[in-house]
């Protein structure tokens, strides 16, 4: 089930970097089937780029209706500009988010990814909002090679987190339901036959050999020195949309994700003096023992 | 139920908000106060954020141990910095996200406040992981009248994309179970009592009494105009908290659904392609009529 969130997420992740490369740098299709080409022999090698690459260089040929008719064929177009962006899915993704919520498991870039299938679902709404709602204005000018680059990186560090979050949910759930499961077994058995097969898997199951209780895969030495080392990259691709208003929920929550985990001191302690404020549930204070738990009489009102 | 997911949304963006200015900004809790007083008064009118501006002028005096036994007070500092940055739950919020994903309904502002609260929870990782992950470096030189303002906007724009999500939830769960819920009459039995009370709700019954049928909060033509108007400030306020490495992901999976819903075509024609690829799921084209589904035989493997 989490296998099916990880697809998502990463599908998702690349339609992004689909999206960015299309919008932002106007590549064609022949360009964008030579990147993912490319991108295949690097660190992203997958199934899941190795078919993009495929399909972004299919004309408009060998296509069949539901009674198996050949559609006419047209070699001057690419079919994946004749598809429709609307789509479905076999609710095998939204049972890994509630998984997430029931296991109080953070898994952002899956629920993102998710939450895109319904958003592109709802067409009509689309075309009617497109028509009211504005947008940033022109699309800025970018240094190309830099811009591809930037965007592999983005994704490659979307990634991790992703499937961080999905292993950490898999350890949550085990751990409740007392399944005691291997993840870097776990990790193993994805490489045979399935969606997300990748030669990335044996790097997670690597990290697992070396520590089989890691808390989680950004902190595992390896994954952290390919992660802070794209990290600026990362943070210009996703700049780079929300300047010029191309959504990129997947990536920009992946780095919320990261930025969360990286900082000692959130801003919760303001979130747990809303919540005794107003519904006394009470909070931790840092300079007393964890578990100790404290009220404030916040105002003359409050007993 | 889906309140209470709606009440996370307004809790986490107000943390968002508190981390930046204080963050980046540098402002004290005396200014934070008077600044949180100061929104009060306009269009961010509300329960919450009249609480948080008490919040933020409170000394650590009046807390009370489990016991009833007074802690020792200490006026020369504030309470909300005395406070440990790990938020609980009572499980209402979770509701609202797997409602979402089981009714199909987009909640990324919610449902990244639920997942905020779970990483806000694994305090001791977030310790650790702080000393591995790297950051950004420097925090840049911004200008704090601007950025005031800014963050004022990015609040209540994402506060606008919460709304719409719960609203939209609301009326997906109302028709799926037949309930014939008004949702104009929902906002207004929200203003009497609830957490989230605020004017901004007769803002909602009026966008439903104008059309009844909404497709979204977003395109009513008022709150089109608030959220138009606000964008470069959203824009401007997530780009820096991206580049500065300060989470914010209620604010950025916000603008993330506006930008979403903004556009008429977005990237899922290749997750489509995607689908038909590995699963002959089919799709539909953009010169046929909706519901007519088409499979491709991609390569010479495919059947």
């Amino acid at each position: 089930m989490v296998h099916n969130g990880i697809e998502y997420g990463d599908m998702q992740l690349i339609g992004e970097s689909y999206d960015i490369l299309k919008t932002v740098a106007g590549m064609s299709n022949q360009e964008l089937h030579e990147t993912f080409t490319k991108w295949n022999e690097g660190k992203l090698d997958s199934f899941l780029i190795e078919i993009t690459s495929l399909i972004f260089a299919k004309k408009d040929v060998d296509v069949y209706d539901a009674n198996g008719n050949l559609n006419p064929s047209d070699e001057s177009r690419y079919l994946v500009d004749m598809i429709l962006d609307c789509t479905g899915n076999k609710g095998t993704g939204k049972m890994t988010i509630k998984e997430g919520a029931e296991q109080g498991i953070a898994c952002p870039t899956m629920a993102s990814a998710l939450d895109s299938r319904f958003i592109s679902f709802c067409k009509d709404d689309r075309v009617e909002m497109s028509k009211k709602l504005t947008g940033p204005g022109e699309v800025p000018q970018v240094d190309r090679d830099q811009l591809l680059q930037d965007v592999e990186d983005a994704l490659y560090a979307s990634k991790i987190c992703s499937y961080a979050q999905g292993m950490n949910l898999i350890k949550a759930a085990s751990k409740a339901n007392g399944w005691d499961v291997n993840l870097g077994d776990c990790a193993r058995i994805w490489r045979g036959g399935c969606i997300i097969r990748a030669k990335f898997l044996d790097l997670i199951t690597q990290a697992y050999e070396r520590d089989p209780d890691l808390p989680s895969l950004l902190i595992d030495p390896f994954f952290m020195d390919e992660i802070n080392s794209r990290q600026s990259s990362w943070r210009r691709v996703v700049a780079l949309c929300v300047a010029t208003g191309i959504a990129c929920p997947s990536m920009s929550s992946s780095l919320a994700y990261f930025d969360a985990f990286r900082r000692e001191r959130l801003s919760a302690n303001l979130l747990q003096a809303q919540r005794d404020f107003f519904g006394s549930h009470t909070f931790e204070r840092t300079d007393k023992p964890r578990g100790e738990m404290f009220h404030c009489k916040w105002t003359s009102k409050h007993a």
